[in-house]
């Protein structure tokens, strides 16, 4: 092996460039020369590829985005557009890949792996729904962007004694909702993984009212109901002075906490060591506080599990 | 006159609390006491009064929202209401009177000086929509939270090429737009001063795709149309990859920027000096940098006017 | 057990808020009564005792610092002392405690729960140094603190071509420096773990300045040297246009991070669980991502082990 | 004219990239042509020029430093010096110019525009000490970075009771310390610009600890004395538990704010109308704010006057 190729695919998440700068780091500081593929897999088919140095992913880290770009391309899931993603690939002499990208990517790295061409697989999505891993990449900045907009709805919550329905990111899985309420102190937390009642939230919120607590916020996944619904449901039950914020996109961008830079950086250079080492068609992840790989095909017959023990202790916590 | 009373009214913003500290040091430091009130005018009805010292107001220059909590009270605009309150006055032996607030909370000022207690009116406020004043306190730092979430979305816009319109806080005046346009960088700022045109904006991001551009934002403030309408009409001209983004009551919280905190320093002060001078129904204001007073009769007759010049720089700085 | 006692003693660090909060409302949520203790032990000492409700920990798990204030107080090393701090607890009916800070206020911890007092410690530093625990709470906010500082250290090296000696703070552990290189692209990390030879490093630099590396920042602990004398070591080898920054006590204070706000919130939750089951003499910590206790004994003969991996991972990425 | 050439000189300072986009698109927008120049004045002479488009300046605006990087070069103060450079203009055709920086840059301008290319130069320091300008770009980011540091400060400083003395920059001007010690609570202030007196500070203190002020901060301006001497000082006449923190070389860096995204923004198109007006040898300000122009001649022999009034503001604040 003496050239790799890195690409980023899906949708984008804070701590891909530092992801892209370790990958492009280790190949080199191991004698391996380095391909940017621009747009993910369509990128890899239209041949837009170009080397990228050690000087290239200067000043890269603390960006948002991907300086990749990123694109989902559907037809990548068909064998033509596998075998044109591989005539590129020979054209530019790469013989494996590093792709960043939520679970949609790991089926590319599979494929590209199955065709002679080892592909490993980095966590890149703020959903953290990825197998095998504890946190993806971007995960943790997400939050802290939810988070600091919950504490600035705080303090006007505080001010007008307002409840805010907070609508978090977070299609199939609850963890930003999860992690995003405990650390945003919420009064309460709606995921798709527990069920909820909203008369008894109604009764919730007016406890606490006259318990004295001023600043009320129920951080809502995305997935369960629309912000606007929820407030509509539980405006039927009293006045709450009630408002719904939805935070949508500003979650995706920013610069990487320290949390996901770092883990950037390990699962990075762990790739790059995993393809030196002959293998390919593998998921890096973090598991335990350890850098780990699964097969590829584990991760289809998986599901993410969320840190549920963060809505009990949220539960116990918001009384 | 021996004792002041404090209040905010109104939606809260950040600065508030730096303005009451203010109020609260300056008047200690000619000799006055000071009396707090929660809830506006519906805590001075109430007699929810209680006195500041200089140790209450400590630590607080920084905190965003109000803790004196805000409410509206349209029951302050009858005289019953207006003579409660003064009953309350004359109960606590205050002599005078801050307001901190928007314009609404003028007209309680200018009664309760009608009445023989003189009030002097901040504008706190994050909309700028208050006459007389360059700038109100709290604005700055709503910019402040817009801009920061345009730089997020342009990292993800950048990234996958998409545009995105963002909804800023804004009713009557499309002052957060023009500056968060600006400093954001917008591709387009909409405002209700201008019109403007869907076909032609469409034309304009058809362009700027070619040109390279490939992170567009459109800025548009809430009094102009909602986002998500607006998305839909662009979307008629072309496929723009458009999502709409409303930022809503994210804006009003938040540490004070250092513009905020300095303004509501001078302008806290400088009502405590007007009150010492036997002065009242007057409204303090930053016009030219320089702390002015103007009497809120003449600021009902008048109506605050946007810097435009942003409106036409930003459509030179676009291209 | 009806009532226990909750103090922050040592070095205030970022999240120790969030800790009293969690082991206020758990015990509530329980059915304890709960008592916050100013100053620390000085203040235990001295009966400086007070009931803690649900309402005063609100508003709380967001700011930096701690409401019960810190102090140092080594008279509580003897006997005289301990007795005295007994006596407050049995004067207020305190039966079990639980106390936040660095491995200093263990100590006493342990002679409490010798004396029949049963008393939990949580890690509150931001030093990262206590064995038995992967992370400290405080230590991903003041690593974030100095990871922002040198975001901006980069923007003006990057203009002007220099190099930055940031001395970030670790007295005995390399921790902050190893986490704040990594996240900041250091170029070279100092640690007191591990050797270094100025003349190598000034060799490096000069060839990263030959290759085109623009911005060099080298990350100093502070406990293997003063930034000052480490600038007027390097520059014995050559003119770098080097500038050394302290970061200092900055790196204490502000908001604490999501990821040290959940630490605390589970910390502080189990904490309160291990003394509903009768147990003390416990230091809770965090290992392989789960919330662990040990015997506080077997803590004085271990040494806090810090994770190396980051220096050699960093090495390999700073080419 | 039909191209202008654009470079950054002295040290560098936050909004010098929104002023670099600001005068290319609007060059652009007029129909000029746009020419960067790196390394300031060193640059031109060693003709390290290249073209810029809309492009090149996108995604700059909310960026730190200065993408054209900065250098001092003294030799540009000989004839010799200037000649070199105006071959390079010639070879470029080049017309005119805009120099950002402090006022040393200016004397080039104003050579540059003796010897026939008009040169316009916009004021880029974090150091405000700029005369007919109340705000200098960079000035706002620099003094919003001191705040977040004592914001950070208060925090520690609460939980222990503890006295800050917080050197800030400001080599011949105090305006970072006014504001910053303004906007920051700062228990006292120390300019150039005033007396003071170390022993009546330190009674100031004590009076402060014994009216229940917890969080004590100084704020120093460097050009006045080290922040270690200041504490030397401080401790002969009392024990305040204090602490020397130096801010350093952080301030210049950082994401522009608002203030001087904006300030940049408008400085900046109004450099280029100027040029288009066949004017030359100006220095652009905010005076009033209004952006004004000055002939340079006239900088030379005036003197920046930091806001005094902010001291005595904070002189009747602190109390």
């Amino acid at each position: 092996m003496k050239r790799i190729g890195i690409l980023t695919s899906g949708g984008d998440a804070p701590g891909m460039n530092a992801a892209i700068r370790a990958v492009t780091r280790r190949a080199i500081d191991k004698g391996l020369e380095v391909f940017g593929i621009n747009y993910g897999y369509a990128g890899l088919v239209a041949g837009d590829i170009f080397p990228l140095t050690s000087e290239d992913v200067s000043d890269r880290i603390q960006r948002g985005g991907t300086f990749l770009y990123s694109a989902r391309y559907p037809e990548f899931a068909n064998v033509e557009g596998q075998l044109k993603g591989i005539e590129q690939l020979k054209k530019f002499g790469i013989d494996a890949l590093v792709v960043i990208g939520g679970d949609g990517s790991y089926h590319g790295a599979l494929r590209l792996t199955e065709h002679g061409y080892n592909a490993i697989g980095l966590p890149g999505t703020i959903d953290n729904d990825i197998p095998f891993t504890d946190f993806t990449i971007g995960f943790d900045t997400a939050v802290s962007t939810a988070v600091d907009a919950i504490d600035k709805l705080h303090d006007t919550a505080s001010s007008h004694e307002r409840t805010f329905i907070v609508e978090v990111m977070g299609r199939g899985a609850g963890d930003v909702a999860l992690w995003a309420g405990v650390a945003g102190g919420a009064q309460k937390i709606i995921v798709p993984e527990r069920d909820f009642d909203i008369k008894e939230i109604a009764e919730e919120v007016k406890e606490g009212r006259q318990n004295g607590n001023k600043n009320m916020i129920i951080v809502l996944a995305e997935g369960v109901m629309h912000a606007d619904d929820f407030k509509k449901e539980l405006d039927k039950y009293g006045d709450f002075d009630s408002r719904a914020t939805v935070l949508g996109h500003v979650q995706r961008g920013g610069s990487p906490t320290v949390k996901d830079r770092v883990l950037a950086s390990k699962m990075g250079a762990y790739a790059v060591d995993l393809l030196l080492d002959g293998k390919g068609g593998l998921a890096v992840g973090i598991e335990n506080n350890k850098i780990t790989s699964h097969d590829i095909l584990d991760l289809f017959d998986s599901k993410h599990k969320p840190d549920l023990s963060l809505y009990d202790l949220n539960e116990s916590l918001s009384r």
